[in-house]
């Protein structure tokens, strides 16, 4: 129950997190308030929503808890009024955004198990909770997606955080665990990647 | 029942005014007949698919009202056939535009309602549904939404109507008569939009 | 049964090939093994889940049948490892595109009549089924679709398969033949199209 809680906190942390990187995207695009607001919906909220339309299963969550659509919408207006490109802004912002990485490819993976999908589909489902929302917004802006390469390791990451909580949730029974392991791997790793300029072949 | 009627030729008035119009963009961009359907189909229906596929309930009406994906292929040969880049059809069409930007508005509020969300949602649901579609046209082409700025204000109108929508349907239980508000609304600002060259900041 | 199955060696071995046509894309523009395995199954996969998800019947084939997803994901790996810039390469390649093309345009067209809906948005099902997934990965790429001109005539050879199943299954209630007609119909064709330079007005 606690755990819960600590979870949604991640969860909607991130939320926070991608808007205001959604949010500085439409400032370096000289974008109105409009830009912004849209922006910060798509990027913190656009990969949950692409994982629950692909599995079908009534309402995306980012439609019915209103922390979500609401987290968002305080990060454009954050974002729109305060100029966030300060080294240590900055710095907090790619540690939350790494964060949210481990915790939605974990939330992707366990639900798309509790669905009954099998191992492959569900690192899918939580790598597309992930990265999906920075992919929409890169594209909607007119970007190659960050996550086709650079060295970010954000899909990378997120496939890793995944296969753990598909072990700890299918195997072990201990969901919970698992995205407590994806998220402080994503955000060890993460950090790793950003400092060391770690890159795939 | 008459003023339902009277909507749906609102409705697929806009199709055809938006298929026109992702017409006109494929002829811009010298694409062949078939890019011509898809733009106008994209454009003219692409909103309402979004919303349906985020609502998960059942068919996109566009895929079951034999008016909506006929209204856009029509659109189509239109603009194919005719040049469209006289003053009188522009600004026809971009009257129509804005009529079925409010209509739009309020039919996506008023299905999210219907089926329970809450304010801020069926706004978002609003939203997605008038320019949806004119997004989907804008990244498919390579061009950054319009919506993102400059002085076309749609989101921002379609927010507005959204909302007067919403008020009239939730709180004055009066759907069809918040639709024609949303409308009115759109058409005029819109139109003043235009001309005065309205800008957010 | 027999006939099923062959059918289903068409599809995988479509998305195969469309999964390497994406590695291809990939190498081209110097991504590393995450954009392989991203515009792989994007292109390998996708045509089918916009189909899946407009269609909004459960999870999408891609999720459940193991065959497609392993299928996309081989071909990534393919695409990585082995340069297929070859003559012969690129011929079988083009022409097991083609091959798909005609299958997922009859699919398409298949299951949407099977759900009930009537000729024009089972045609559009096809096509969306065939051309989706190619669609997808040009944008998410920055590159204008090819659908919508240029000498491929794919949306157009999508169109006429879809036809020709869609009176296969609906009117002469043999959907396997149809399958085949279409495949052999977009085979010929597109293969007539490539080498003669057929394009449309």
């Amino acid at each position: 129950m606690e755990l819960d809680s600590l979870f949604r906190v991640v969860d909607v942390t991130g939320v926070v997190a991608s808007g205001l990187l959604g949010g500085a995207v439409a400032r370096s695009k000289r974008f109105d308030i409009v830009g912004f607001v849209s922006l910060a919906i798509i990027t913190g909220l656009g990969g949950g929503m692409i994982r629950d339309v692909l599995l079908n299963t009534g309402f995306p969550v980012a439609l019915t808890d209103p922390a979500y659509l609401g987290g968002a919408l305080i990060a454009a207006f954050v974002a729109y009024v305060v100029r966030l490109d300060g080294a240590l802004p900055r710095r907090a912002l790619a540690f939350a955004d790494v964060l949210a990485l481990g915790c939605w490819a974990a939330t992707g993976t366990i639900k798309a198990a509790g669905l009954g999908l099998a191992f492959m589909p569900c690192i899918l489902l939580g790598v597309i909770t992930a990265v999906g929302g920075g992919m929409l917004r890169d594209v909607l802006v007119g970007r190659t997606p960050t996550v086709f390469g650079g060295n970010t390791l954000y899909a990378t990451l997120a496939m890793l955080g995944g296969a753990e909580t598909w072990i700890f949730t299918e195997i072990l029974k201990r969901p919970q665990l698992g995205m407590l392991v994806s998220i402080l791997t994503t955000a060890v790793l993460g950090v790793m990647a950003r400092r060391l300029g770690w890159m795939l072949p």
